[in-house]
């Protein structure tokens, strides 16, 4: 299966902090969150981290879980290491029941992957194509889920973080990574448009940027790149789980490459 | 009097149409709107342009025009040429309707200047030092304030610009200028934090930039300089009056010089 990816990941490295929490020391593994793990990237995030790490635990969050057929078949797979759990973007008040429920069970999170997105919902939402076209309720919609829902995560998640950062695993920083997927055959990706989505996701750059304990190092997938989604997820696992503490800070190309800012 | 500038204008170069319009050509001095007028850089606006331009209009709005006093003094000085207007930007009615006060009186537009936007309102809107005290509904209030609100401004006088571009002042080209300017005595201006503020404005410069009709050049004052209002707007107006065709797609350097991208 091959499908058009457009993606910007943007990750961030969280500075490791001195003291010790007897909470953090018991997951040798590590714990990672995926937000938006229902399906595509963000499930296929889940898959791959709990196959490829034996140890590790995933807790993946989506609005509706009972309908999350792909998750359910996961979790009867890795029950022990899987955690599913009830997160919409757009009610605070989940997430921060998300961050209290892992705070009682884990006590700590290494990995915080921002996966869930909008570009268009049916009658709801549509990329616009022309400025003639955009929608106040488009533009407020999108921002809301976009770029308010990630940012609220971090916030919330951000104390699990910074203990997170403790762990023994190969990382030495906690890392959050904010990704956009888009998912679909889409033939016709004129250059320009898409108001509502790429104001959304410029926000939400700007804010991840302007994080105050640390700064972002950024890797960006030209928008034309076709990618399998096992593919993509190896390499943006790849670049997770290589982040150090030195690369705060610095962009990466496609192929690892630093390059300027 | 002396004050903070937070200043990123955006200007915006519309192309010449070839057609001709009766409507346009009976305004010689060219028809400009400013919105957000009622006080500080947008209220400046307008009065260098009715006093340097001895035939300009001017179409000044605000949200409540009969507390707007000094544009009021203004409009007792320049009956003629300035045309106040009520506009809300978070209410699209009143966007729609001074574009159709505007086509009836004029037709036209050769310039608009978006100079509204919030930081902070006491009590409601506070710009953030960090994460932790990011809010949802201050980031929705100043992406619907500083983002949307100029985007469907500009959604809604686009006919109107297009048909601006035919008259004969000495620019070839309709304007469009996004200016934040941030007034007051910031003594304690630290990198980051401002999340709401700086996440609405990144999109904002994401939205114009995806303009489908031209592209835009840019000038970026650094945060941290100081100007007077008045030399400010001269500087601003100096860059707006110089637009020509060939500059769309520039960026320029605050002293005129073009930079690359």
């Amino acid at each position: 299966m091959r499908f058009f990816l457009h993606t910007h990941p943007q990750l961030m490295a969280i500075p490791m902090r001195l003291q010790s929490f007897a909470s953090a020391q018991k997951w040798e593994g590590g714990v990672s969150m995926v937000q938006g793990a229902s399906r595509g990237i963000g499930l296929e995030f889940v898959k791959q981290m709990l196959e490829k790490n034996g140890k590790g635990h995933v807790i993946a969050t989506c609005r509706n879980p009972t309908k999350a057929t792909a998750l359910l078949e996961l979790k009867n797979q890795f029950a022990e290491r899987l955690n599913v759990l009830p997160l919409d973007v757009t009610v605070e008040r989940t997430i921060e029941e998300s961050a209290r429920s892992i705070t009682e069970r884990y006590g700590s999170l290494n990995l915080l992957i921002n996966a869930s997105g909008i570009l268009s919902i049916p009658s709801v939402l549509q990329p616009e194509t022309t400025l003639g076209k955009v929608q106040k309720s488009s533009m407020m919609l999108a921002y809301e889920v976009n770029a308010v829902g990630p940012i609220l995560v971090i916030k919330h998640m951000w104390p699990l973080l910074k203990v997170g950062g403790l762990l023994g695993i190969d990382r030495d920083v906690a890392v959050v990574a904010n990704i956009s997927a888009r998912v679909g055959s889409i033939g016709d990706n004129r250059l320009g448009g898409w108001h509502s989505y790429r104001s959304s996701k410029a926000a939400l750059n700007q804010c991840t940027v302007d994080t105050d304990l640390s700064r972002p190092f950024q890797r960006n997938v030209p928008a034309e790149k076709l990618f399998t989604k096992e593919f993509s997820v190896q390499k943006l696992l790849n670049i997770i789980n290589n982040a150090k503490q030195r690369d705060n800070g610095k962009f990466f190309a496609w192929d690892g490459r630093e390059i300027p800012w």
